[in-house]
């Protein structure tokens, strides 16, 4: 096992009746913005829940934030939290609205001349100051509610990048299962995949003898494969739904990831897939993963295998037999909750694979994943894979 | 799945060589008191590393925190905190010193006449301020260094108590499993199965579908028996050691006893055997649990079996028979790390049976366990099937 830190003070409060306990979460004489994306909160009920939970707070709110949140639209937020002197921001959506809030948090206590300067110098500058944050989660998928990261896109540029700090993570995370009762198919779909490659980008990589976090790993995993189906089936299975979601937020909470090497090119190659299509962040991951794993075939030997059989049950036929077996479950599971895995799925050919390469050229690439050594040729590979 | 709040903000810095960022931890221009129990930190030379670590803090010592912490020992540190003005106290330690720091960090901000009325009028009673803490784990075991939970003895009237607040939750806690180095067998063996027990307690009770916190508990009970024995076997193993003690700290941090039925008899019975007759924690669980096991086979029956296929795979004979082999499998590895399960072993005879029930008969005992329904008579038959 590495050495590791793991702190994640995010008080989750979880099951159905929670978002009644807000007022003693939120610090009371603190003007509140309520942030929230297109709108479906005010159709489940829960915008009208979070308004008489939150009776007698001065509110201010800001809606609109969008899938993969913008930066044009969040520093209009961070015009109104400066203006009004928000103290809290409570975030009422899905790990767009999450990642959206964190952004505006740290964006309104940026001393610097442009708040995009920590996301695009990451590794020089870090977000110290934040505006307090809590969350009433309304999808389960990004694990955003239980943790320190972000991503936020930025339109003019065609950029999507992610930046991470302790400030922005929230106070507390409000987890009602029922919100997935009236959630649309594709959504709970995506969510199910991105949980799902959450765990394997700090699974999937080399064995490092680290026992317990393997196996909490392949709980996650089990879990989606088995409950994933089950919410699709009937999305009023309150168990199946709380199953589901708390999966969601035990897949991107640092748990699973302390202590050993992690991948995440799955993401960094995704997200340019997004940038650049707008496709759905769970389904870029669903394109990429398969073509991942055929390229790393032999770096990720020996946790593809114990993948394979853990949570596939493969156990039969020669090494390499088991790994495109693995690989197959994997694609076909994907696939069985309507999430298609190939480019030419989403109308996009052979031509973007060099235009996705410039990108990582232009960025100064030295090679990502766990080891660090997927290189340029192999991302395209990786995506001609997947054509 | 139950609902439920998890909040554990515990800073957890893991690894070789960690008690080297102590200076960064601790808060600067705090008096530190520095709490040990009866000095191998001395011999481990933790003592030493911490010493340099906190050079040029305001520190005050304070050792001699004894296995089962003494209530009596613990005040004469409050004393102490109250005089110097303490702003911090560093457990350097195992469980029983970090209980006892709970214990004394909380006493210090007491109001009330006595401390001790936080734990025996604990349903009335909560300790909700407490100096600032911290710990450097030498000791895994009890989990202490990673929830709010303290059980502290107070010898002049033989009575063994617990509390929790999370006002005592450590602030951070150190664990670099090199300490493991020079542990005598014995403590090795007594970790191993108090981690293994506090599993048990919040995993072997009825199912409520809740696969993730199964699962989880499971990768723990699987660990602690594959890596347990590798301890055991060479102490010097430090990813063996690094596993165990992670297992330990998961054990008990809250995490798996998320919204699901927890049990806790074990427990319960076990402090009275240590409360009468100074038995090492670890030694009254190993009693304890097997005859619980027998009492309850029926109430706890789905799980006996689910516990007997994935931890010990034992998936073979009738019902009846997998739960008896189950059984046998549990006593057996305690046994095989050295630890009895049976009161005679420790000298104790049937005489003792009825000095434990008027103890739980003369606190107005209305039954134990996830169901609250072990009642008195049950008690003694789980003390009589260990005779």
């Amino acid at each position: 096992m590495q050495n590791f830190d793991f702190f994640n003070p995010v008080n989750i409060l979880f099951g159905k009746g929670q978002i009644g306990k807000l007022s003693q979460l939120v610090p009371a004489g603190t003007k509140v913005m309520i942030a929230y994306g297109g709108g479906s909160i005010f159709s489940n009920g829960v915008y009208d829940q979070v308004k008489l939970a939150l009776q007698g707070f001065d509110t201010v709110e800001f809606g609109g934030i969008e899938p993969n949140p913008h930066y044009e639209t969040l520093m209009k937020a961070v015009e109104i939290v400066k203006k009004e002197a928000v103290g809290f921001i409570l975030a009422v959506g899905g790990g767009s609205v999450l990642d959206g809030v964190k952004f505006i948090a740290a964006a309104a206590c940026w001393e610097g001349a442009d708040p995009w300067d920590f996301l695009a110098q990451r590794s020089r500058l870090t977000a110290t100051k934040a505006i307090a944050l809590g969350s009433v989660l309304t999808l389960p998928a990004t694990g955003s509610e239980m943790n320190s990261t972000a991503v936020v896109t930025r339109v003019s540029t065609q950029e999507k990048l992610a930046f991470a700090s302790r400030a922005v993570m929230p106070k507390f995370s409000i987890l009602d299962p029922t919100v997935v009762f009236s959630l649309p198919d594709k959504q709970i779909a995506n969510g199910i995949v991105d949980a799902f490659v959450h765990v394997i980008e700090q699974y999937l990589t080399y064995p490092v003898n680290a026992p317990i976090q393997d196996r909490f790993a392949e709980s996650i995993l089990l879990t989606l494969a088995e409950e994933g189906p089950k919410v699709m089936a009937n999305k009023r299975d309150y168990d199946a739904a709380a199953n589901f979601m708390w999966a969601a937020t035990m897949a991107l909470n640092g748990l699973i990831g302390c202590g050993v090497p992690q991948d995440w090119a799955t993401h960094m190659i995704g997200h340019e897939l997004t940038a650049f299509h707008n496709i759905d962040h769970a389904r870029t991951l669903a394109i990429v993963l398969p073509g991942l794993m055929k390229v790393k075939r032999e770096n990720k030997k020996e946790k593809l295998l114990q993948y394979g059989e853990r949570v596939w049950g493969v156990v039969s036929g020669t090494e390499e037999e088991r790994i495109d077996a693995t690989i197959a479950q994997t694609v076909s599971f994907f696939e069985s909750v309507g999430i298609p895995t190939t480019l030419s799925a989403y109308g996009i050919g052979e031509e973007f694979i060099p235009v996705v390469c410039d990108r990582f050229a232009a960025r100064g690439f030295t090679g990502i994943g766990e080891r660090g050594d997927l290189t340029i040729p192999q991302i395209a590979e990786v995506l001609k894979l997947q054509l």
